[in-house]
């Protein structure tokens, strides 16, 4: 079975997930080599400095400052530097000089995906990146290859980690967000800045690479709808437990069509009430999960592990072995897909259910008036919960569940509720994920 | 990006699934061409009698009952007949006239995957079979592709519906066995002679394709261990519910080195405890899922539908783009996998955890005498619980849990229980899988 062929594979970085890539080609040589079908002969490791303290020992010989050399050479790239520069240059080299690429650069494939796909396709180059969402957890290429005959309608998923950590303790162990964010810096969660968990960056840039392959469209990720995690209290919390959910830093991609009949996609990401009989509602912890709506298919989760040295590196090293094999056998890699080309819809265009929690004048006729405000938008009232704590400042809690609404009318609701007298304040508008 | 070139498709059987694939090939064609980069032309229908009544209503023009002329026309043959001839026999036909073939057919793999294999990586063909482990859930292809440089060291598969669907109504519901599968019959999960399902062959055709892709090695699926949910008892699913558990059938695969150092896989099927915070206890319904433990990766876990003719064909459709990709661009496909020709190693090599539920005798020195028996064959004891209920026949319950140990020694304990005069009867001896 195994080919006389060497391949000659170069690494960029030698980071936490780089150095373990590395290990795992040395150590695994033989195995891969059966798998793969030919010999995967790690040639160098460009790195910023060779004398730097790495968790893992790496051979000396192997590093070099010189990228630019050690990509003329190559047959495989796995760049693992991050970041959008000199990545992105370093990934059009080596596509140019014939290499297929591996890397698990979400940022640079979320700001530059379509051009770095335009560049591969050009040269029949493969560029393969299932490590840049939910890292090991084998979701890009069943998007791309077992559902390649069936259509998907929505993905639902959490792919930010750390955020999920920190909703999370504040769920099951009633921390506020202050401790739970705490505790997720100590494990090594939370990045010393954490905007881009917190804020949704992160998980905007995955939803855009999901979108991609999920809908063979190439979306732009600076215009994902992005709310991220920071406004979520412990009240809204105990609100979500009461009735029946859990809060999820979601990612989105559907595709819809709008009421003027265009059809494209929305890609949003936002804290959504989750029911708790969901399976998105277990995945605990750091845990990322990824809920995929088929038309044929129905429902489908992967889970799994979303990030992590060890597991970004499995995930790496599984488009390395099937790059190998491509080289080996000829045939077509991951790529991007864009036949499809459907816009990006903006988030005024989503229809999902709403959760209002207001607080109101406690008298009679205010719930008329309320009711009032939704009927004005067309936006349907599936339940109203009208809470008995009295805090002695007159006041009363109403919670009202719409039915699927669109975004763009329930905006308009909110609005008018924040200007009508009965109102004393929104406490929170939140959407409902996952819910029949 | 579509390519200018038409392949032929074959059809072979137009039951639940094939009616399915057919009509989506026929709907979806414009976008199945973008997605394939070729034109994916059905040429014909195989049946036995063209004028039977189908589910689906298909082209008249495209039935036939001759098999042998629509395969050698073909470019891509789809395999949905079922059984092993003329199966097998057709799926030679098409591979040694250039054919790829795709198929759900798990009974056939199972018992000629090696020769099916060997014939396809003779003439450089392919054969696909996402369908035949769990329906649409991509399993096979992840592992073959993606964890492609990951070791896997286990997997534990909910993949019989039918079984699932009554174990979780006796565990959900309290309903009785009979009942369960009353209500199975009536959804159509359980055919009119269940035995394929009930007692774990189909399961065991699953878990010999799992072992295969998962360890690199081809094992025969009649020496898989195998047992049958007919003996689980309401008495034992309450009593698991006390404990913390969930009784499953689960398919086991794992790689496994013996005491005498032989390494070797063991592939097992039978009812399991699984602990209640396990994501495999939340399997639902008619439910399948996956869980795969990789060595680099961490657990993971895919769930959704695991039969129905819709979601069967949405794999196989996934496995039709892929070989029509392979067509225009050459390459490698799913094929089987034996670089590692691993043996498989019988059930007396299986380390578990057990839990023993008897009925003693209840006097002083029973508990000491019971122990005794258990570190006569060094199976180390974990929790003893004794039953305080009190029926009136002076014995007691005692429910053992143990450390790991061997099946072997295990085997040994039961049958020395089962002869001490203390025991008046053993309950069950039940596996405790996924548990730390």
């Amino acid at each position: 079975m195994i080919d006389s062929r060497t391949l000659r594979v170069a690494l960029l970085g030698a980071g936490s997930v780089g150095s373990q890539v590395a290990k795992m080609l040395l150590e695994n040589r033989r195995e891969l080599a059966a798998r793969a079908g030919a010999d995967l002969e790690l040639v160098g490791i460009a790195v910023r400095d060779v004398d730097a303290k790495r968790d893992v020992e790496l051979p000396r010989e192997l590093l070099t400052t010189d990228a630019e050399s050690l990509i003329r050479g190559a047959d495989i790239v796995i760049e693992l530097m991050g970041g959008i520069e000199p990545a992105r240059t370093y990934i059009l080299d080596a596509v140019n000089s014939g290499a297929d690429v591996v890397t698990g650069n979400k940022a640079l494939l979320a700001a530059h995906g379509a051009e770095l796909f335009a560049a591969t396709e050009q040269v029949g180059a493969e560029i393969s990146y299932e490590a840049s969402v939910a890292a090991a957890i084998p979701i890009l290429r069943p998007l791309r290859d077992s559902l390649a005959g069936d259509n998907i309608t929505r993905v639902l998923a959490i792919v930010n980690g750390s955020t999920n950590f920190i909703l999370d303790r504040m769920d099951r162990f009633g921390e506020t967000m202050e401790e739970a964010s705490k505790l997720a810096f100590e494990a090594g969660y939370l990045e010393a800045d954490p905007t881009l968990d917190v804020e949704g960056y992160d998980a905007a840039q995955k939803v855009t690479i999901l979108a991609g392959l999920a809908f063979h469209s190439q979306i732009d990720a600076d215009r994902v709808h992005r709310e991220g995690i920071t406004s979520v209290t412990a009240e809204q919390i105990e609100a979500a437990q009461s009735a029946g959910y859990v809060i999820k830093l979601l990612a989105v991609a559907e595709r819809l069509t709008t009421p003027e009949g265009e059809l494209g996609i929305s890609a949003r990401v936002y804290p959504a009430l989750v029911p708790r009989e969901h399976p998105l509602a277990t995945v605990y912890a750091e845990n990322n999960a990824v809920f995929v709506d088929a038309e044929a298919a129905g429902p489908l989760m992967f889970y799994g592990a979303g990030a992590g040295g060890v597991q970004t590196a499995s995930a790496i090293l599984g488009d390395v072995v099937s790059a190998a094999r491509r080289h080996v056998a000829g045939g077509p890699g991951l790529n991007g897909s864009n036949h499809a080309g459907l816009p990006l819809l903006p988030i005024d265009d989503v229809v999902t259910k709403y959760q209002i929690n207001l607080r109101v004048e406690d008298r009679p006729g205010v719930l008329s008036e309320v009711a009032g405000i939704f009927a004005d938008f067309g936006v349907s009232v599936q339940t109203v919960e009208q809470s008995i704590a009295d805090e002695g400042d007159g006041l009363a809690t109403l919670i009202i569940g719409t039915h699927r609404a669109r975004e763009k009318a329930l905006s308009a609701v909110v609005d008018a509720l924040g200007e009508a007298n009965v109102t004393d304040r929104i406490v929170s508008v939140l959407r409902v994920e996952g819910a029949q």
